[in-house]
């Protein structure tokens, strides 16, 4: 259980990291951040968001810190976690925010301290522009949080995550193995995210701006892409995700080879599974 | 110009033709349906969106009638205009509401009394639910409303057109020919519906539900779709969509031969140029 003298220390103070600490600090934790940039310090600092903070890799900071939350692109974590291993205190637990875990989780837990835990999660909110100015816990409120324990993590490792998750407002929290996890999440964000970059970009559409109804919006929203974040996890996710696509587009063809063959039965049948099976994402 | 002592009559009174209704009456005109439903001539006289109407083809109704605006299907609005074309009063101005203009527009202008005029034009808003009693002007006020002239419009009829999408709240009227209108919504409306579907198709995904986040949801609102309306509006644009749907593939694998290559570079740049795109359609 997570005690309230306990510290928090923030790695990456960005969109998420803010949000983390803005949420923990309204339940009275102490949270520090280490973070390249002296002003999301300063920013957090007068929002009262953190206790404290550095722009150096502070031995004395991460020396303190029961709990080490990294807000950092997957490979930055893995060689953050490397430099500074020597300095984390015995027994201190460090989870994430990545959105994709194979060849992350696994490789940080091979390499890590015997007598350190990292615990995978993946909290499943975000928007479309970054940084701390822009953090904002509520975006919690309706999204899912995701623990990826493996066979390296302890029971009080997993009943952090999940506690953590709980203290931050997350009202669904579930558990998957990593491998499922990056399956499930090649599908439904990445998946998607290539998708409204392709719409965006199969035509120079600049001047539909006049006639474009809800429905284009809403499916080219998220091609407003962070392209270094994006291309780390489209690669690290490389097999799952060629093969997401692949399946979206032998469904797409074969609605498309209905509508050429004008077999109106055929498409009224993919609509209808469609109508069907987006129902249960309403309940 | 719109007299206010002219009656407009609605033919099918649904989610558009009620929210019609209701933007004409706040205005003070006279507004009369025909429409298959008793229930929903009750429901619409109950709130005061129309002064009366009839569930048969009335040919007093349609002859006192200055303006006739259609809610229906395209084909079902085609064989409702040739049956009832004896009925009309000389002079009056018929639109619609569909979202397909060839193939609709000049197969009834071709058709029509030369004492009458049709002004084809499409409303882009709509909801995922249907019928009057969902209906609801408000959806007009961020809206797009296109006017689509052939050579048999006139500028009365034209003026018409934009004096009514004026009057029911539209900010943003345009113009386009009939082919320009099909080429544009195969693009934007139809290709975005068939990728939702294809999406929605492509996984038995319901247990994943747990695990998404806010892009699935908004990539497959869509996905809900009247698959009598929607098999009808693809055919009817067969081979723009069929076109369009091509280009998409083509652009989705490209990004995809860039994933499996590793390609970093061409990733980014798709990324960068995709999110440029994006930034258009927030200004």
């Amino acid at each position: 259980m997570i005690e309230t003298n306990q510290k928090f220390l923030i790695v990456g103070l960005g969109l998420l990291g803010g949000s983390y600490a803005k949420a923990l600090k309204k339940k009275g934790y102490s949270v520090y951040a280490i973070t390249r940039s002296q002003s999301s310090i300063d920013y957090a600092k007068t929002q009262g968001w953190i206790d404290g903070g550095s722009t150096e890799e502070d031995p004395e900071l991460i020396g303190q810190s029961d709990y080490v939350i990294f807000g950092l692109y997957p490979h930055i974590m893995i060689e953050w976690i490397a430099r500074n291993q020597p300095y984390f205190k015995p027994g201190a637990i460090l989870t994430d925010v990545s959105g994709v875990k194979c060849n992350v989780v696994d490789v940080i837990q091979k390499n890590l301290r015997n007598d350190l835990e990292f615990i995978g999660s993946h909290p499943m909110a975000g928007k479309e522009v970054s940084g701390v100015q822009n953090s904002d816990d509520t975006m919690f409120q309706n999204a899912n949080f995701i623990i990826t324990p493996t066979e390296k993590n302890t029971e009080p490792g997993i009943a952090f995550a999940k506690e953590l998750a709980q203290v931050l407002g997350f009202p669904n929290i579930t558990s998957l193995s990593i491998e499922q996890h990056d399956e499930m999440i090649g599908f439904v964000s990445q998946l998607t995210h290539a998708v409204a970059v392709s719409l965006m970009n199969c035509n120079d559409n600049a001047h539909l701006k006049d006639y474009t109804g809800d429905s284009f919006r809403d499916l080219t929203r998220i091609a407003k892409i962070n392209e270094e974040l994006w291309t780390e996890l489209f690669l690290l996710n490389q097999k799952n995700l060629v093969r997401e696509i692949d399946d979206f587009i032998f469904s797409l063809n074969d609605l498309k080879q209905k509508i050429s063959d004008g077999d109106e039965q055929g498409m009224k049948q993919l609509f209808i599974q469609s109508t069907k099976r987006r129902k249960y994402f309403d309940a």
